[in-house]
């Protein structure tokens, strides 16, 4: 068994991992399946779509299986994942409704809050206020002391945390972060650092792979990765990769590669969940926006181009993340062409089962000994952080190109980096 | 200097060659630029557009360049060039009009036409009916005479031909040719095989590389590569790869990996181009159906899925060919989500650089020694052909899948066996 | 109380109608609705979006309310109402499974079928093999004393037949047809008509209104309107106008009224439903095509305009039909613009509300004494049909062109109709 | 003759207007026509199109030809409209070059500028600061000695003066300008009201009919249409009605009478000319977006749905205005569909045939002794300004609503109302 604890427990990604997994979805008389080509697909298939560890190149690897997660979390919204799952609609109730007594008892640990969240975090009475502890070092102590309580409590071994909170403001000074070390924290204001921070440096010095899934700063901070090194602990992030970006570093190498001069993007994003109601506010947005404009330059290497990301808050899409994109480019004598595409996703379907995967892939990195941030799993993250440390990416022998704080890689590319992560290690170990 | 025989010289793609190579686009006062961010981009800039070749990947090998193409061909509608131009309306009239006297010279020699081809073909004055020959031998001859014409008139060492005639109608024995040989020549009716044979055989007895940009099944009749690896010439089939297909192998590729499991995807095309006349009579759509519809299986491993493609004739799109596709996927849970993909390409703008590249590799092929079906060239090609005698795919040693008579590739794995040729062979020639 | 008859009882739409009717959508602690702005929508209005009875124009009207609807019919599918719901998928499970027992007491009564009908219901073995009668008369008899016993069952005075059957093929005939005459039934073989003229002919010598939401010939048929003169029952019809022509009838009036030139309209179908299926056969699709088809040409009277219409078979919409369609123009100087309409409907629940307000039209008619075609419902049609007996509209002076044998109405004109048929009707009353 | 004075002489529409006026397209040979059906459109059709005057329903009204329009106006760039055409690049440069020697005499009038006008207005040298004024009455009177000195050059009995500048900044005060008087001219600051105010002022004292294409504010200050019924002057706003709101005034009617619940209208907007560079800002933007905003809730009759509209400025789109609507609307039983909008429009071709309409419509007012706002023009703006004195509704007793200081129309019932004012005045002459 491994436990995963989410920060953010009832949004509603962690959510669909936690209904997903008690989804029971049977065939002989399930009217209630997607209408599909045929009806005939098992229920361990459908629970394989979108994972990355589910393709036919990581079988023999022995990656933990999720019927083994034991999983808890934070929250600052307490109710349980039954209702949750009934206030978040986005898995049919005919999957899960035979699970709810189960889903019942799953309920939150209370979340810290501190500046950088959302206004309605810091307003709700389910949470730890930082701003009353006296130094930032106390909502550490508090993170590992949850951490532990949860590891005696069902006698765990790994467990692994993963940041699913929603988007925090922006943090308006990382480059003073850069000299910031573990000691400074007995001396700052808990209000200093977001209390992201309190989580992975609670999980990091609780042995713990701590993963962060949205695009918060929380792994740039250079010291939380020397801290992941001292502690042999295997960190991931940031901010994951579900659609509009998958795209764009599927499609720019296909422009570059067959000379089409990208002339313009422009992307729209209209999504009425919670994440779109926090993005929606510009001091939220603007790390995400960032994530999402900084992947065209790098991989083109050219910037003469306009890009335009928008996000709106729209509520009828609710989880259903549309997206729109325009793109304009020249081809022979500088003759303008374009496509447009239109995406009709479902956020945390597409989100649920890369955090199911990128659990697995710490929990392996943890027993194999891989410490820092794990470089190879660039696939799964639109910000793919770059290690201090980078000894898998100098071991693969692969010429990947870096761009500020992250890796710059294609679509394609960073999937050959995972696999040639994968062969070279279980080959290694056999 | 390298000769270029077009076969279709007045059709929309070849013409778009010819009037693109003379195009004059200068910047200080050009107002019909299309509007970019910035207007300065240099005549070579723009002319570089949509020309793999001209990538950074490609620099240093002694491609010829366009400017030393002497270029002529066969056409069944008498007309020169700059009022073909005018017709076809694809390049704007103020970037080749200086060019006038020169275009105006350019007249294509009587075209071949059998049963195979189009009726508006057949029905032509400007056209020799095969009908009135008694072997195929004879069409043939008709070919290398036209062909040794060309290369007296000009002095010219080498020539590629290259067919861009309209679709023919679907051979229906393919089958039956399997045991065919070049002595059958001799015998068979001269409407056995269509004409488009008539230029390849022509061409290879003349030792001139032959390149097929339709869908037609002329380099699939073995003895057709028999013939051209005992004359030393290298050729490259088939079906351009201009929009629709070329997104297919980007995006089918991406679905397997991160395991997407496609269910449905619709393509539309809307077209009113000659090409697009003749493609909505479905006696010469099956072959580009065909190649449009064998993309998918292959690459993703199964074919559970529904997969539609249409092609309509729409004149108020002129050359401008749309596309509308629609890509149903299921992901976790097996719950349904899709994008939509909306090409607003231009048909004969995307074509040309390819040509023009196509014309380039056969003939550093040429001199290089190389011969037979050039399967690096896959990039190209809708329907990429494998070799019978496939040397090269041997020697780099890559993993590469083939489906019937086809290499399987995706676009990033179709870019790297071009660059991989070019590596070894140029590195090998220092 | 009021009967009605489905012919297709199991088929999607009188599905949804029964079910829809049937449905119970608790507000306090509902969690399954549809993401709204506010989830306070009442059970009341839920049930009256789509329905153009319930707008504040038909207030006042004493229209009989569906709860006082008893609902049979015939199928050649033998299965009970709620089995069938499950299967179509098309309303939310929540919505009816507390009605499951009354739901599964609804079967179908047998169906008859001849030459036209589609070859799966030729095959069934639920159903009536007209070639195994004498006569087309005996079919007629055979519905007559379905609708009879049904009456007597209920104890009813009014039953409306609603005829939602598959698509049948194309008669072929129809100009034979005529001079057919009452009388002929006794003497023609049971498949020189098609089916749904039984249920017809059946219904009107019952004395009970017939509606056609299908795009069969049956009420174009002259001596079937004169029979339902004669026995003074009011008739409906033809082809149920729920997307894309609708939208035709919206756009194409503009275009004419701003002066833009119409020069291109495509249109693409795709759905996965039962229907799209036997669309997807020439046979059963040339007299739908033929509707969506003549409805620009009427309305901007030119017809020098390209017009495509397709219908796609593509099973995974299932009942969410799809459309996209390209309309093109030309604006000042002859400058061609475009746009494009993404329709992402669900074919049953746009036309369970008509079929409804449809039922309540004829029975206000049966009750008030209007005979023949009932030309006010044309908004309800593709295909509005033009009666041989047109007082209505002679009545109102409403200056409507015809065009064949329908009416040519914008959407708005035809709201209109309808609206001016209610006010004096309702006044005339009073 | 009749003259026509435009505010933003050298701006896309107006450039528009003169050069498409003084367009040859000659067709025998012409090869440069947009690809159509048919290529015989005669040069008076194609330049019809996207006029509502020539529609069939105005026919024999004696309106002036626009080859009667004597044409000057103002701006603050210094240029001569061919060079400004080249510039454009809206209409083709075969359309228009042999008219270079006539279009290379237009030249503006130094404009006037004010605080609000955009920065690059304001930095502009060929300008007036009214700021270097001492009171607003003194820019009122450059503009009557402007207008004064046109009608003496071309010995003009008429001259109706069109306001086309971009966006103005928003005005905070309109309150306070309800009771601004004439007489305060003389006291207030040259930059109390935008200088619009003095275009306008300045015309109606002239005897000018004024229009007013953009969404500022201008007639909606109370004494300026007191002022043009005192001076027997017409006027006409405001901001025109080209595509995605005409659009809106055409769906949202047809939702409202299907009973389709709006839940949610996202519309998004991009362009790449000067109009789309200064709305891309804020403070101009905002009058923009309200009118568009303002559309839907009066017809609908309610506003508990989500309304969004993004403009982007996407400089690859240049003039060639493209919007993206996604429309979401309940059906029965509240179950979601949508329809999406993708209008791929060109602004200025859009927009010149209304502004000359709107000429000949004011030139025939101001013939016909109509003054103050004329309601009957509402189908040409987004924003239909209510006259204070509306005897023109009145007279034809159409049961038109208003919503705050503007007309609420459908698209069909816009079109009535003008169609009924020519029908009502053209008989009554007779």
């Amino acid at each position: 068994m491994v436990g995963v604890l989410f920060v953010g427990l009832n949004g509603a990604v962690a959510n669909t991992v936690i209904t997903g997994i008690n989804s029971n979805i049977s065939f002989k008389d399930n009217t209630f399946l997607p209408p599909t080509i045929d009806n005939d697909y098992t229920e361990e298939e459908l629970k394989s779509f979108g994972s990355i560890i589910k393709t036919e190149y990581f079988k023999g690897i022995d990656f933990i299986d999720e019927s083994e997660f034991i999983i808890g979390g934070w929250d600052i919204f307490y109710e349980n994942a039954f209702n949750m799952a009934k206030y978040h609609k986005i898995i049919p109730f005919e999957y899960y409704y035979k699970s709810q007594s189960k889903l019942e008892k799953i309920y939150p640990i209370k979340g810290l809050v501190n500046f950088w969240d959302s206004n309605e975090a810091i307003g709700s009475e389910y949470s730890i206020k930082m701003s009353s502890l006296k130094t930032f070092k106390e909502a550490v102590d508090i993170v590992r002391k949850n951490i532990d309580n949860f590891r005696r409590s069902y006698n765990l071994d790994n467990i692994i945390v993963v940041y699913l909170a929603l988007p925090l403001k922006m943090i308006r000074k990382l480059d003073e972060l850069y000299d910031l070390s573990y000691e400074d924290l007995n001396k700052i204001d808990p209000n200093y650092l977001p209390s992201s921070c309190a989580y992975a440096i609670g999980s990091i010095l609780e042995g713990c792979p701590f993963i962060d899934f949205t695009p918060n700063l929380t792994l740039s901070i250079p010291f939380i990765e020397d801290l992941s090194i001292k502690y042999n602990v295997p960190l991931a992030g940031m901010d994951g990769n579900t659609g509009q970006t998958l795209l764009k570093t599927l499609i720019a190498p296909m422009l570059k590669l067959r000379n089409f001069k990208l002339i313009g993007w422009y992307s729209t994003n209209i999504l009425g969940n919670n994440d779109g109601k926090i993005l929606s506010r510009s001091e939220h947005r603007e790390l995400k926006i960032e994530d999402k404009l900084s992947v065209l330059e790098p991989i083109l290497g050219y910037s003469d181009f306009e890009h335009v990301v928008e996000i709106n808050y729209y509520k009828p899409r609710y989880d259903n993340k549309e997206a729109w994109d325009n793109i304009d480019f020249m081809g022979y004598l500088g003759l303008p062409m374009s496509f447009k595409i239109n995406w009709l996703g479902r956020d945390s379907i597409l989100a649920a089962p890369l955090v199911i995967d990128l659990v697995k892939h710490l929990d392996f990195a943890k027993r194999n000994g891989f410490k820092g941030i794990q470089e190879q799993l660039a696939i799964y993250f639109k910000h793919p952080l770059k290690s201090r440390y980078n000894n898998i990416l100098k071991e693969l022998d692969l010429p990947i190109k870096t761009y500020k704080d992250k890796l710059v890689l294609s679509f394609f590319d960073a999937f050959n980096l995972l696999y040639s992560f994968y062969k070279r290690n279980v080959k290694a170990k056999k």
